[in-house]
């Protein structure tokens, strides 16, 4: 049987030290890069961030937003960028947060989770607002091809605690209630295990839910910027298990360059400080 | 001072009746309609949508999903079927269902509400799960245009019921509170009234939140195959202010193709039935 997702990045962990590089190719980053802000420099940045990345972090998370906005140019450059990543021996996360409903949720996750898809990546984010039950089709496509699926649970942003705290009718608040589905998902719910990961913010307070029994990937974005530290995600996540957890890092780090070279110290030093942290 | 979307649509419902139909290139409508399931298939399926549709109904609305999984191909197809809408004199919501924060947020915004965007589109459907302050850029763009932004808030899938009910600290339920706050952006809270709708699924019980101070557009899917109605869409959005429900029809409309005059014969029918329905 295949690895399932966690599997695969608990290994890739092993090697390199836990960290989730962002690719973001913001119109601010692109500038500061001096590139221009065209899919040719989407293309441009992309690859220089897998050239860096290569064998000093284990996994990639391209922000689709940012090619996005530049419609079919732009996703014509992330293809490329997935690719390069795939060569490399990085795993991908493609940042996409999509999410929907019976055929239109088949249709996403056959974009992102299809091996024949020009956009397949490792694992796709998804936003649960109409139910982690509606997300089956990218649940089902992905254990099949030993990728995952990130559930955003408990976003990093303020804005969002007051929907993710509410109570639900069968007790706990939304963002426990999910972590629990998650963990069923992964423990049994599935037919590979480690294929359902969530996204906790590095800002928040510790998760009511025990994240030991989640078995899979937590990605830690707000690690940087956004006000995370080392020692934030080392009391955040102490319970989670080992090669479980991507605390990730963009706008920080990639400001680091462009020089390849010293983008890739940069990432190398800050994965062996989130290595020591995480222990 | 631009209309706000809300005006725009009241507008067009005026003179055609209340109806947004999908445009949904799935797999299967693709083979139904003896088109290949690649980028050309997805535009022809989207161009004879827009033939069909123009003058007849009011509103179109592109299914994201069904173009994104085949890549930049599918994107570039999309990207003709919504210029063509917009010579047709169709207004275009683009159903991407996107969501994120700050600059990622202001990147898809960019994406589907900036006039110079290649995809850029009349309204964009968005998911609140990070909440409704997050997506400010998207709200602050499309009032700077006259645009929409469509939040998902009562979707029309089971699934979605137990997060959507879940009760906040503020004391409303998760919809109820978005319902309010939406409410208030469109009194107010933006520089443009009606620049914020809602997804109201058609196939639910009538909203604890008064509608008729909602102020912006009601997009209603679940109508034909999900189950919906001409009488639970009466009964349901009896209180909206004139011309601001558009209940969707997608399958159910789309199995009548691909003969331009039989599928135009279909939405002319089904969108005089809805006028009646909603007076």
């Amino acid at each position: 049987m295949t690895d399932g997702f966690a599997m695969k990045v608990a290994k890739a962990v092993a090697g390199t030290g836990p960290m989730c590089a962002g690719i973001d190719p913001s119109a601010d980053l692109l500038g500061a890069w001096g590139l221009p802000d065209t899919p040719d420099g989407l293309r441009a940045f992309g690859l220089a961030c897998v050239e860096a990345f290569a064998g000093v972090v284990p996994v990639v998370k391209p922000q689709v937003a940012f090619f996005e906005r530049m419609g079919s140019g732009g996703m014509a450059a992330l293809e490329e960028v997935l690719a390069a990543a795939r060569s490399a021996g990085l795993l991908a996360i493609a940042d996409a947060k999509r999410g929907d409903i019976g055929s239109t949720m088949a249709a996403y996750a056959s974009a992102w989770l299809d091996p024949a898809s020009p956009l397949v990546a490792d694992a796709l984010t998804v936003m649960p607002y109409m139910g982690l039950g509606a997300l089956q089709p990218a649940l089902d496509l992905a254990a099949a091809g030993g990728r995952g699926v990130i559930v955003v649970t408990r976003s990093s942003n303020p804005e969002g605690r007051s929907l993710q705290t509410a109570v639900t009718a069968a007790g706990p608040s939304v963002e426990d209630q999910l972590l629990a589905e998650v963990a069923a998902l992964n423990s049994g719910g599935l037919p590979v295990p480690g294929t359902v990961g969530v996204v906790i913010g590095a800002t928040l307070e510790p998760s009511a839910f025990d994240l030991s029994g989640l078995g899979g990937v937590v990605l830690a974005p707000g690690f940087g910027v956004q006000g995370g530290t080392t020692e934030t995600v080392r009391t955040l996540f102490a319970g989670c298990a080992p090669g479980t957890v991507l605390p990730s890092a963009s706008r920080s780090l990639l400001s680091t360059g462009p020089d390849v070279g010293t983008l890739r110290d940069s990432a190398a030093l800050e994965c062996e400080a989130l290595r020591t942290a995480l222990g």
